[in-house]
């Protein structure tokens, strides 16, 4: 175990933590907070023990999935640790576990808020609190490999670690520059999506907040009620976002780089639009004769659907009043999620697709027992590693999902509200529904099971064992020999 | 594929119908009924087409598992259609669907009704419903095995199709003796409940009812209440005997035998008792300041969680009105289900454990990648075929799970209903929680929903492949072929 890397690139984690905690100083400043200072704190904080962490730099730069894994999953929960601070010192969350689970929240772009009232916070809170989605939507270790060099090849394997999906999508050998090739990709989006909300006159502090929320398909609202009074026109422009950072990245990349037909024809791209299609069609039908314009039915719909598929989690309008069906769709796109290499969350339709043609394959060798087809995904067969990966990832994620529903219900509350709330988190949604609906909160959860929940918001968001590996016993076994059996300098 | 094995064997079963039609017809004449006829009527149908059917011998004896599944798969098709018709033609239930919803619910030992009122139906009939129970317990297939030779060695491909569990238990080489050995611990044991049940003063065709009802973990109860009106005692004996069915057969074989150490020492087994034991500790402790006196929480705790793990599916009490956590417990157990080998339904103990190492093996191998350990059971290596399947298998019912309760949520109920209600049938349960709880019926479902819910009760007792092949084009297109371009004779 390379435990001197660990130790460096936390270090520069929380380096990176510090620098972004000015933004929100600065939004301070404009608008004349006093909150301000508490950022600033926080921020010297972190430069502070970053420069103590990364003053010695890690004798050996090659480090394994292990390290990736222990790396990914502790810089998520230092970061989730400091990033909370401010909205505990300010007060504006005065419990220590709401402020976390907040913070949580919003860096596994999950926007399950704790909070009812939102439109009293100050501005810098205001804005932390959505920025936190865009951080954590294409992931701070990605944001490090695109600025520092790591080298020695082993960054692979943090970027394994941090990336939604089965397998990794290197855009170019470099790992370097794909990281950067996705975060200018994402940026400039998340500024087309800023663009198109001023000019609906919302205000452009309002616009960079939902904007951020949006790209980062996280879900924290300005408002109370999150979208329901905004404009048609905002309500599509967001609509419309929500599915563009659904979409597998590496689909814009090829088209950036005019291959038109490639990017058309990826086969999970065109899973996830009939999916979004067909969801829309059965609620739509559904809901019809409840409005009076087809117009509003439609937006409504389409809205919810974008919202709940990228697993954003905005919502225009308060589903958990919808019939029966139309709930139903609504907890099945839940976990299907968005695209793999998306801002989105939940099992990811290309992890369906391959579990689709797994099931068939496993059919087929019943007719054929000796056939040995290879399951192919746009027209690439799909190695042996990346077919058991995710096997194993599905079973694991309906066994954790089970055991936090089980711990949950300890609370007491109904079945609905428990499994609505757990598939809301480990899909990094938000709302839920019943008592987690759209127009509700986490608040009244007990401390244990909002301690279960941010487990499950960052397993989630992690796809489950970068998180797992910190709580098996092998891995700290492994720590304490090293640490042990060390040779004396 | 060879169509000719198929035509034989369901003849063969539609035989084995005929005979097994007759014992209803007995106990007509003892209680002087007039359905009897009914009974004798479907029973001339069944011997006659059975007898047209097996009339030309099958050219070859030669199968493989695709035509094993298709066997398998039609048999009970054809058992529940045929077991339905003294149903519907004595008009105790008046409907088709109905009356074919209440016999695949017996033949899978499912126990889920669409009456609302037994003790009135005649002896002849509550005989029947409860007694399919029996036969679709052990399977009728492996009861085929048992008295005919099909020879060949192709059998296997019926027992691995219609077996519970991941992988077939051959007791001894000869399949022959397996199905005969099984059938014989599964009729002893029957037996030994009658006499206690008898003991406990309840009238011995009542006994005998009750009997093949909880050996098949069926569920079908004489009385309208189910259980809730026995007395302690009986209660007890009923507990102890579920349990007893939902162990694997293999343990009661090595018993036999007198290898107790082995018996003792089956990891599958010792988990089923763990799980029932944390089950009960933690129900029982939330139930206790609901009782006067712990003896009956205690009973009443142990009947249920007994009942469910086993998916028998009896109620001594309106578990819908349990606290959350206990109903929680409950919708776990349902998944759980009994041991592989057993007469019980769910994904079955021995699968949970093969998924359980498959995590631990994942995590292991983040920290060793090239480690090549394989994954034991009772100290031996499983095959990675098996491996294989359970992961498939368990995809499958996810998916299968998600898609029925989609279609059954158009009839507009709510979540926990339709949720349960699968989960209820899929697992070969009975009851589920709210609408479909233990004091409910299954008869307020849309005929669409029913024949979804019948579809998931034979599914979950062939444990969905079998079925599926069915729906599988391939297959169909093969039987195509075969017939087109067959040699002119």
């Amino acid at each position: 175990m390379n435990s001197s890397i660990v130790r460096y690139t936390l270090g520069q984690v929380l380096k990176i933590e510090a620098a972004l905690l000015l933004l929100p100083c600065i939004v301070a400043l404009i608008y004349m907070e006093s909150h301000g200072k508490h950022f600033l704190l926080v921020s010297a904080i972190c430069f502070l023990l970053g420069l103590l962490m990364t003053y010695s730099k890690p004798a050996s730069k090659v480090f394994y999935l292990k390290e990736g894994c222990i790396i990914t999953s502790l810089s998520w929960i230092f970061l989730s640790f400091f990033g909370c601070l401010p909205f505990y010192f300010s007060g504006e969350i005065p419990s220590f576990t709401n402020a976390l689970f907040e913070t949580i929240s919003g860096f596994t772009t999950t926007g399950a808020s704790i909070l009812s009232e939102v439109e009293s916070l100050s501005k810098c809170i205001t804005f932390w609190r959505c920025f936190t989605h865009w951080i954590g939507g294409m992931g701070v270790l990605v944001f490090l490999l695109a600025i520092i060099p790591i080298g020695g090849g082993s960054q692979i394997n943090i970027m394994k670690a941090e990336s939604p999906g089965p397998s990794v999508g290197k855009l170019v050998p470099q790992i370097r520059s794909t990281a950067r090739i996705l975060y200018l990709i994402y940026l400039v989006l998340t500024l087309v999506e800023i663009a198109f909300l001023v000019c609906g006159d919302m205000p452009l502090f309002d616009s960079i907040c939902t904007a951020t929320a949006t790209a980062g398909t996280g879900g924290f609202g300005i408002k109370n009620d999150s979208f329901t009074s905004y404009s048609p026109y905002l309500q599509w422009v967001v609509t419309v976002f929500m599915i563009l950072f659904g979409v597998n990245f590496n689909a814009y990349y090829l088209l950036l780089y005019k291959q038109f037909r490639k990017a058309f024809s990826m086969e999970e791209v065109i899973h996830y639009f009939a999916i979004i299609i067909i969801a829309v069609v059965i609620i739509f039908t559904r809901l019809l004769p409840r409005y009076e314009y087809i117009g509003d039915a439609f937006r409504d719909t389409a809205f919810q659907v974008a919202s709940i598929i990228t697993t954003t989690g905005f919502s225009s309008v308060n589903f958990d009043k919808w019939p029966a069906v139309c709930q139903t769709v609504l907890v099945f796109l839940m976990f299907v999620g968005a695209c793999a290499g998306s801002t989105g969350g939940g099992i990811k339709v290309s992890r369906l697709i391959i579990l689709r043609k797994t099931i068939i394959k496993e059919m087929d060798s019943y007719i054929h027992p000796k056939s040995i087809k290879k399951i192919k995904m746009d027209d690439k067969p799909i190695e042996h590693e990346v077919l058991r990966a995710t096997n194993v990832y599905f079973i694991t994620f309906v066994l954790i999902f089970s055991v936090s529903v089980l711990l949950v219900a300890i609370d007491g509350r109904g079945l609905v509200t428990n499994f609505t709330a757990v598939a809301a988190t480990i899909n990094n949604i938000g709302p839920g529904l019943s008592q987690v609906g759209p127009t509700q909160n986490f608040d009244h959860f007990s401390t244990l099971s909002k301690y279960v929940l941010m487990f499950d918001m960052i397993a989630g968001r992690l796809e489950l064992f970068p998180l797992l590996m910190l709580f098996h016993p092998k891995l700290w076994k492994e720590m304490f020999i090293h640490y042990t059996h060390r040779p004396k300098l």
